[in-house]
């Protein structure tokens, strides 16, 4: 790649870092760049440098926020007696998108995960702890990390967590976890084995 | 989505507009741009707002360049008496990145294409015609353009100006197509008609 210009080059190099983007991608997108109008460059590169200046956590869910609250925090018709815990901010967003809830979340920013060394004590667990201490009013903890191994076990260090503070604070709520079950529109043929299981067991009757 | 920053919105709404990006990449990838240090942001950031008024096209085959002339016409050790006509910077590159090629390039930036009202006159088919008459040592000119209906009405178009060059300043020089057949790797099953089609007419002896 000798007969590429420096500066799309570099372009190349710091965009194949990215998920998901090889060399060929990279450089594809680099040349895309290219044929975009200078103005939109100007702003992009703009918001690129403030980016991490202007993003911060939200200082009650832990969500991404430019200001101290989260845009579902501070939004008043949002249900507070109902909190969902959710592993990244990207879980957050796809609840968001389908308008399926009414609640609020917390973003734990991880799970729990010993073979990556992140322990139970990198995540936001004790945020999430000390929110529900405060706040009397709360009827449900909805428990949404990822169906895979570490979800599970984060999903399970955190109810034996709650269920310690209800002892300790003689209070109620219920805590619970997401239904597990064949995907809409799923093939029962390639369903894999576990997700079979798990929808036999949770069957519901019609 | 309205509880994306709009800091991150406005990048993920830039990215989106990136060929193969849709919307959950483009999210993904802005959060992933959150998670770089902010020396290599800014960096980039700086690479993105500088890269047009860096880049321009070589005076010479119009190759994108930061000089007057690109990395391969500077070079003293390219053959200078073969140029390989190809539609897009990008498909230099593809050549340079297998080093297969020894010669020069002439980079047209598009191909005949009357359905999109793209003519002759908008493709740099007059500079290498110019750079033709100029050069009295040329032997070759190979079109390699894109095999598909477009690149074929082009190279057989660019044939065609250069015979009637040929006629008028009585020069010789061969003119030649990048062969057809099927691609390394190719399994005949799957091979389509017009390529099995070719293969068969361009068959060696062995």
């Amino acid at each position: 790649m000798s007969s590429l210009p420096a500066s799309l080059k570099q372009i190349s190099l710091f965009l194949e870092r990215l998920p998901g983007i090889g060399e060929k991608t990279a450089n594809r997108l680099a040349f895309y760049f290219l044929r975009l109008p200078e103005q939109d460059l100007a702003e992009f590169a703009k918001n690129i440098s403030q980016l991490k200046s202007k993003t911060k956590l939200c200082k009650n869910c832990l969500n991404l926020t430019e200001v101290d609250l989260c845009s579902v925090c501070s939004d008043r018709s949002r249900d507070e007696t109902v909190i969902t815990v959710v592993e990244e901010v990207l879980d957050l967003l796809s609840f968001e998108t389908g308008n399926i809830y009414q609640g609020v979340y917390h973003v734990l920013h991880g799970k729990i995960d010993p073979l990556n060394h992140v322990s139970s004590d990198d995540l936001h667990i004790e945020e999430l702890l000390e929110r529900v201490s405060k706040q009397k009013t709360l009827k449900e903890i909805i428990l949404a990390t990822n169906p895979d191994m570490e979800g599970e076990a984060t999903a399970m260090f955190i109810k034996k967590r709650l269920e310690q503070l209800k002892t300790r604070l003689k209070r109620n709520f219920k805590v619970t976890r997401l239904a597990y079950g064949l995907p809409i529109g799923a093939n029962l043929e390639y369903a894999d084995y576990m997700t079979l299981k798990k929808a036999m067991e949770n069957r519901n009757e019609l």
